[in-house]
């Protein structure tokens, strides 16, 4: 049995990875970690664990947790994380890191974002964990930089189109929409259920963190440096983002061959699903799941290409993956302890 | 007193003309029809209306509905309308229609989306009914097709950019988000609560009806023929639809200068509210009211233009705009009976 | 024009009240305070008054309120208003005081359930305001104590039954379920939309606040002391309150005459709405309006009545009903500026 | 492995059905029944289930089923399985029947509630499947009655009380709320988002079809005819059921030694969690588990008890208990393929 600690463990993300690891069968989480709620059971903050587990919360340094655990999931906020990151890669040990500190590779870009980076020296480190792209990087490693949920939907939902030359890189616009439990647990006015229920709205259009991420990972796919629009919404649902993509095609293709494509570059990937020509994701039926669902459309009167594709923001967008990529660092099948059927209704 | 008659008064849309026509002091509805509810009190059908109505519903003929009212709205599905709206027209009253069957211009543009018209010469008497652009035509006909739901928040968000002729025609991306209300009371699976509830979902993608009329209105702007990417989305609210829309500048501009343009362009107008610079708009500021707020950006990254629109889509989008046109058909101050303040939270 | 001020106007009460009185024709808002958002326009937290009201924020003492204001609404959390009224109330003015303080007159009561009270001397000049039961009281005070949201719903739903001694007092059992606007507008865990979205729960069990108010006013109206088992439960819904009342009937009645019995109590009753023999109410029903809609059975079975009841919490069961003691204040029509017909869906 | 037919699939009852033995390791899945959805794939309708199964909704007799089955799930609507049960009964295969229709002994009670029973000559074979109570009856039989959602939610939390004689069964209110999965996929107006969502209402008030099968199973537990008061309610939600529940206690009990007698009445049980005194369930932290989590509190004041229990009434409600039911019938542990854990948020 592998030992996991989670290092940040109170947030939604981190009880996230604590009810999927305590039904993996490979390993036995031996620590979370939270000073606010030092000292309680989880139970008690999350009641979904009640005679489920007897772990508390401990107040622990990471060298107290890499004494117990084999595995490290840093389920910190961004600038928390990159102050104790070094500590748990110099003990040698594993870490997937769900924060985004390591995940931008040019300092300069991440502090223009950000803020002053603590730990720049351990950036060249990190592989970005998206299995489905880098999944020999990621063997290879000990510390992944796990991938932000709106990234994740929009690389997965563009990498056949840019691997395949299909669009022009300076068209793209992404439209987002996620549920609310990417915006954390913490207590804020518009994050109240008065404020969000009922309501839709865009928010850092123009300026939202995720952009450098996704300019980044596209660029990389592309060959080439891209400039996006991205603009995130605010969904009045638990769990769910769904990005709807619209990119001009560089040459001529039908829906048809364009599903094809998508088809084939995803061939055998286990938590990638394209719809059937015509038909096109819900957040609904990925909920839960550690799923990508992908629908595509070529718009012949505007000559774009559109793309659809839909996760569950605290699976496939967080916990899910980081188990993926915990169970390609460990050896396990990539699919182990990752195989709920989405809840539906 | 103006007397009211509402054909087809049993939908969302319908019922939404009667509550608003209730408080109109100008006003008075004098028949309600549904073949389905015939002989009910509409306050069995909508318990909303209790002690405050004892309007019935009537099986009636248009003629029988001309001979008590002075002006009728049709709030039937389309297809429908066209076959009763030249019996009200040919009646010589004033006749609102809510439905698709008058707004398209081109006939064989309506036959491709819609299918057979069944009265095409009714097509030119009809005026499009966005008053903050077409006031004085709507002053001066006796029959108003009122805008669709889509159609009104795109129509209203593109309308300064165009007219300035700042934004390339053929770059129009339009990314729309409606509530539920807009598919009606008609029982189906797709719009159960459980179907809808904690979803989201792209739909008609590249298909949807509102595409033709869209563009039909935003090339009328542009003075030129325009396409446009237009893709709906279902949320998972009862009211509201924000439509995000992007484009490429023609020229430079700054988000300040933007802002500018549009506040100018809506001078005066009571029903459109530009946002504070930085700031937009969210379909809970809106609900139950009249108002359509816009929100704009400009991204410099990538030289385009996001505007961001919303609107209450039975309000604004059906039943609000129906009674501003009636206002300007009757004469009465334009905001007459549309005094709501929006409900929140 | 009676001009108003509204002392601790940045919740959801304070900003219900001033959506309301901004389309009473006989007041004008004057002054609205707030010490979080002093010298913000009111816009700007709430952008629903966007191009309504240039009023903003100020940061005032009472004597600057009253000097300027002829009647205001306390909309303060309990414990705050206590230490505020008596100044309002020497000043000569009038006021509504949203807050529990003044609503219980045993005042080792309240201070068993609230902790101590800064102004006891000004608790018997309060008159408990339900213009249904206490409309002259109210007419001949200046200082009225507006009834909480749970208690309304339940006093409306029993004073017949009890007036009529249709029950045994003993046998009470309120099962009550707010909307979430109840629970306020301050950053907290337990009122993040992932927290009371697609969840449903019981809470403060056999410990609720309103218990005390509740029993001190069916026991004025049953005319003995009266303790009953009241349990709160919270909505995944913005606003509205649905109280399920069971008691042992104390002689034979059928539904017909018990309904009959209600519609006799409630007489010439403005905002008191009873539903058809067979039907009951739905919150959504009377959302955005000032009714109270009661729905009543005899369950022969069991030997008892059930009388469901709704209302929306922040009109009827706040500021609507604060409006309603404010025009008995003043001499206004009992219903001016409040004839709000319920926004469905 | 164990060979698996549902008989009629296609409700949300029949595909939860699915979801769950697609991940129980002792069974395979052979067919699936709908009569509307015959060759289709399951995950056309409900794609969850793309790629995950092949199985297509065949139009199959029962002999046909039989064939190729060893346990049946009939997830019928009452009065359509009566007509079926008897064939599957017949074939000596083992049956578990989530339809009403053999849950009620006394046929003229069945008949005065649901209509004229089909096959009474077979309720007598069927055992009531509530494990927790009669698991050894289940062990012996080959035909389970599996209990309706709210009954299950009653039951289980008036089990403790009745057994130990704590309360007087004349005294017994139940005030329960339910999400709307349990009104099924059948598209009717009531079900409707814009219905449902933003409201709240009870429903068949003292007539609903649950109250003899609660009746019999709590006099079951009393040992005398008890007749309750049980009112349904209709909660914004997809999932869960809440019962808060009401009766008189025989002797002093303090909320200490209640929640005691509860946990030591159900030492032992998997599915069953008394949570901590001064702690209520919320129907959140069972949603997509099969626990029925309950708390407890004595009101000295009324001198009542009051239970809140919590299921999912998909799961605990129904597919969950019936494959807790199927597992025993097999000779599987009891929460084989139950490991779920809530899913939160």
């Amino acid at each position: 049995m592998i030992k996991i600690g989670i290092y940040g463990a109170s947030g939604y993300t981190g009880q996230e990875c604590l009810r999927l690891l305590l039904r993996h069968s490979g390993v036995e989480v031996v620590a979370i970690t939270s000073r606010r709620y030092a000292g309680l059971p989880i139970a008690d903050v999350y009641p979904v664990f009640s005679g489920l587990t007897s772990l508390s919360f401990m107040d622990a340094s990471p060298q107290e947790v890499t004494e117990l655990a084999d595995v490290i999931f840093l389920a910190l906020p961004h600038s928390e994380s990159m102050k104790v990151a070094p500590l748990f890669w110099e003990s040698g040990k594993k870490v997937v890191d769900l924060s985004a500190d390591y995940r931008l590779r040019d300092i300069a870009v991440y502090e223009s974002w950000y803020g002053k980076h603590a730990s720049p020296h351990l950036v060249p480190e990190a592989v970005y964990g998206i299995p489905e792209l880098y999944r020999e990087e990621v063997a290879k490693t000990r510390f992944v930089a796990n991938p932000g949920c709106y990234p994740t939907s929009v690389i997965l939902g563009m990498a056949p189109a840019l691997k395949n030359k299909l669009i022009d890189p300076a068209s793209v616009i992404v439209d987002s929409k996620s549920g609310t439990s990417g915006a954390g647990r913490e207590p804020q006015v518009g994050s109240l259920f008065c404020e969000v229920n009922e309501a839709f709205k865009a928010y850092k259009v123009g300026s939202h963190r995720h952009t450098p991420e996704i300019e980044q990972e596209l660029s990389r796919l592309a060959g080439e440096e891209m400039n996006i629009s991205f603009t995130p919404h605010l969904l009045p649902i638990d769990r769910g983002i769904l990005s709807t993509i619209y990119a001009t095609l560089t040459r001529e293709v039908t829906s048809a061959e364009l599903s094809e494509i998508y088809r084939d570059f995803y061939a055998g990937e286990r938590f990638v699903r394209i719809c059937r020509p015509g038909t096109f994701p819900n957040v609904a039926f990925v909920r839960g799941s550690n799923y990508c669902d992908i629908g595509t459309a070529v718009d012949p009167r505007t000559h774009r290409l559109i793309v659809v594709s839909a996760i569950d923001n605290l699976v496939k967008g967080a916990a899910g993956q980081a188990i993926q990529n915990m169970n390609i660092l460990c050896g396990f099948p990539e699919d182990m302890g990752l195989e709920m059927i989405a809840l539906f209704p």
